[in-house]
């Protein structure tokens, strides 16, 4: 089933870098490399290098010097993929990255398709499928709650579940297959007192994974979090001020992009995406109306919807704080389920009794939770960041339970559980052995599709079509 | 002068890929890493491990992992940087990245600064100053052409040149200095002819230098051309005609920018890069005439113009063929030293006949070269490319011979030459030794300047600064 063929991909991301490093794996990776390469220090061939070791010279075509390199060798079995494999590491422009892959590719390699390093790791038994999974998400992995879970998953936490829930199940299969051996006697090897148990047992564990998905799905691609508000509301600077301690960290490390920091903010671990919404005040125009269709869309979109304003406007003039409730009134109607959190910014600028006010007309919008802060100065930050997380149920992640973030992970589960299921109401109405074990044969069969023991082509190469080249 | 740091930094692109490769560097960098690292194969510390092996492991805080990662170590002097470093080979995502910055940082580690692991490299010996200046080069390079320029001068070619001329201006000037303490006795140990024998020699090879400078300026940044003309000439149609092989070649490794390939193209290993601008014939309309001041602009930056015209619009209509006439004139006469290249698109639409028929309407205009070209079809694409390259002395790069591509190099190289014209005329009106003397140390201070074995803080700060972290 494993594809023979010497593959080679750039490793790390492409872009000018100090350094890049290309990663060639498979049979022949070895002695293709060294026909490219000369060495500096050493007269031995790569071939004849030990293992996990690192040699300088030069990747030369004929003549022709293309770079000066560090080549790592690492020997079957001991390497990511099981295979042979090297590791050039070249100096980081594109020009040099294409010229060397190229040379490869003349010298007997292919490009590696999206994954098959990691492919080629599962095949070779040295992760299982989930393990698997748990890189590529390491790789996306954005906050500490994400990164968390994929750990957990990639170091065989969760397939552990699931293959001693499988074992135990496959224990007693066997035992029920074995009754029918000997259907005419009429033996009892399975107890099926204590298989009641295990079934239970299955149910409350799947349940409990099932029900992980949630707050999985939600750790691995964020909480939509949309803030509506006119402009000028001071949208920005409450987002700089909830990312205040984070920047500090991460403004020290070169290239981090700006822009994908002011829409995903991590909060207690926990990744945050904000969506830019336009105001939904005016609605004369044409024009307008089409922007507030817009944001109703955008708001469905999310989880959680802030509703952010001025305070000062509505402090003296008692026509505006109408219209604030009007309009507060008009998202929570239309959309019931949405948790609105009606936040007051710019509070520094009122008196006291400005404040008292604010309160008395806010409290007055019954039903949902407000703040006041001053995202400029900082009051009332901390009080937001709290009530964004009571959002969020935490309470698998401290702890440390398996978590389920893979819809695939979750589709097999439901799947699981409706054949365990079956397997209850059997064991219950006194279902024949032989039914009885068709059941457990398909439960089966679902926890083998999440651990791999059960794959098939295309199930493979959806998998691993997601994963980026080069892993 | 060396800071005694460990220095840390990211040494791949920023952003998500499959793998990152994090580099220390100082003399606690293996110690750090250690203190950091729980290895999955062996007892050993990395501090037992042996110079240029290669460990697999956890990176580790406390009891919580951050990542699974191949650590690489190198023991000094046997590193890039002269130094003991490790490199951290971990998942590529950005959360992981910062991560094991930050927590190597508070293990003891500081940001490393912008070319400091090269500085590094320089002040331990391992390179010369313009090696390291060529390793930024290197990485920067993005065509054949300032590759090879960069590989020759990271591998010492310009700096042994260098090197050689002024070993031999060295002893000159240690013999006429020998002869300053003989000076009663009118003693000669330096041969007056064989010193304008190489007085003369040195004059060559820097002015041969210095010429080159403006091939290796063009190499370095490439080519500027215009190309000016109206909507829907088919201007991008010919840059992809243009591009039409590399893509080929480019298309399949991850990553590459279609846009930065769109605006850059290698011709013969030559960097072109193309500008855009808008059409220059309306002129009634103001915001219009801002668009040709736009233009006119532009074009000053050109080093060539092409100017771009669809072929069938003139063939039947002699008003136009008459307005595209004074088109022509008019950019030839704003900008009479700028190389115009009159291109004719789309002329597999043609008659045989309407084609005689361009050429001689073409022909009329003076002094300026023109082609007819399918870009569509790929007819005249290679004449356009041999045209192009015309504009590149390419010569003293076919012949390997060392090019100048560094404004400081030039800069010191310009100083060195006038201080040994100043020998030379010292030579040739028998001026005595010790004002000879002067002037030779002059010249052999500026040669030094280039290598940097005469350096200063100022100077370092400079060069190093325009490295990227990392390297």
């Amino acid at each position: 089933m494993i594809n023979q063929d010497t593959i080679v991909a750039l490793a790390t991301p492409s872009g000018a870098g100090a350094i890049a490093v290309i990663r060639l794996s498979g049979a022949d990776a070895i002695r293709i490399a060294d026909s490219c390469f000369r060495s500096v220090t050493s007269k031995k061939t790569l071939i004849d290098q030990k293992t996990h070791t690192i040699h300088l010279g030069h990747i030369m075509e004929a003549n022709r010097t293309i770079d000066e390199v560090l080549v790592s060798v690492f020997k079957n079995p001991n390497s990511y993929t099981g295979e042979d494999v090297v590791e050039v590491s070249c100096h980081g422009s594109n020009y040099i990255q294409q010229e060397i892959i190229q040379l490869f590719l003349r010298n007997g390699c292919r490009m590696a398709t999206a994954g098959e390093f990691t492919l080629r790791a599962f095949l070779n038994g040295k992760l299982d499928l989930s393990q698997a999974e748990a890189v590529a998400d390491l790789i996306s992995s954005d906050n500490e709650a994400a990164h968390q879970i994929a750990m957990q998953q990639m170091r065989g936490g969760f397939s552990s579940e699931i293959a001693k829930l499988r074992e135990e199940l496959l224990n007693f299969a066997s035992l029920i297959e074995l009754e029918l051996d000997f259907a005419e006697e009429d033996v009892e090897f399975a107890d099926r007192t204590q298989f009641k148990d295990l079934v239970e047992r299955i149910r409350f564990v799947l349940k409990r994974l099932i029900d992980s998905f949630a707050v999985g799905n939600v750790i691995k691609n964020g909480i939509p979090v949309a803030i509506v508000g006119e402009p000028n509301v001071g949208k920005s600077t409450l987002l700089n001020a909830l990312l205040n301690e984070e920047r500090a960290i991460v403004s020290e490390i070169a290239g981090t992009t700006r822009d994908t920091i002011e829409d995903e903010i991590s909060i207690g671990g926990i990744g945050f995406r904000f969506i830019d919404t336009a105001g939904i005040r005016e609605t004369k125009d044409v024009v307008e109306s089409i922007g507030i269709k817009k944001t109703f869309e955008k708001i469905e979109q999310a989880q959680v919807v802030i509703y952010l304003f001025e305070s000062d406007v509505i402090s003296y003039d008692s026509e505006k704080s109408q219209s604030l409730k009007l309009e507060i009134e008009k998202i929570k109607n239309k959309y019931p389920q949405k948790p609105l959190l009606i936040v007051a910014n710019k509070i520094d600028k009122l008196e006291n009794e400005e404040i008292n006010n604010l309160n008395v007309i806010l409290s007055e919008v019954e039903k949902s939770e407000y703040i006041l802060l001053s995202a400029k100065k900082g009051i009332g930050v901390e009080n937001l960041k709290d009530k964004l997380l009571s959002f969020v149920n935490t309470g698998a992640l401290k702890n440390n339970d398996t978590i389920v973030t893979n819809s695939r992970h979750y589709d097999s589960l439901l799947k699981a559980f409706v054949e365990i299921d079956k397997v209850k109401h059997g064991l219950d109405s006194g279902l024949s052995g032989d039914l009885l074990a068709i059941d457990i044969r398909q439960a089966l069969y679902y926890f083998g599709e999440i651990t791999g023991e059960i794959t098939n082509d295309d199930l493979l190469g959806n998998i691993f079509a997601n994963f980026c080249i080069g892993k």
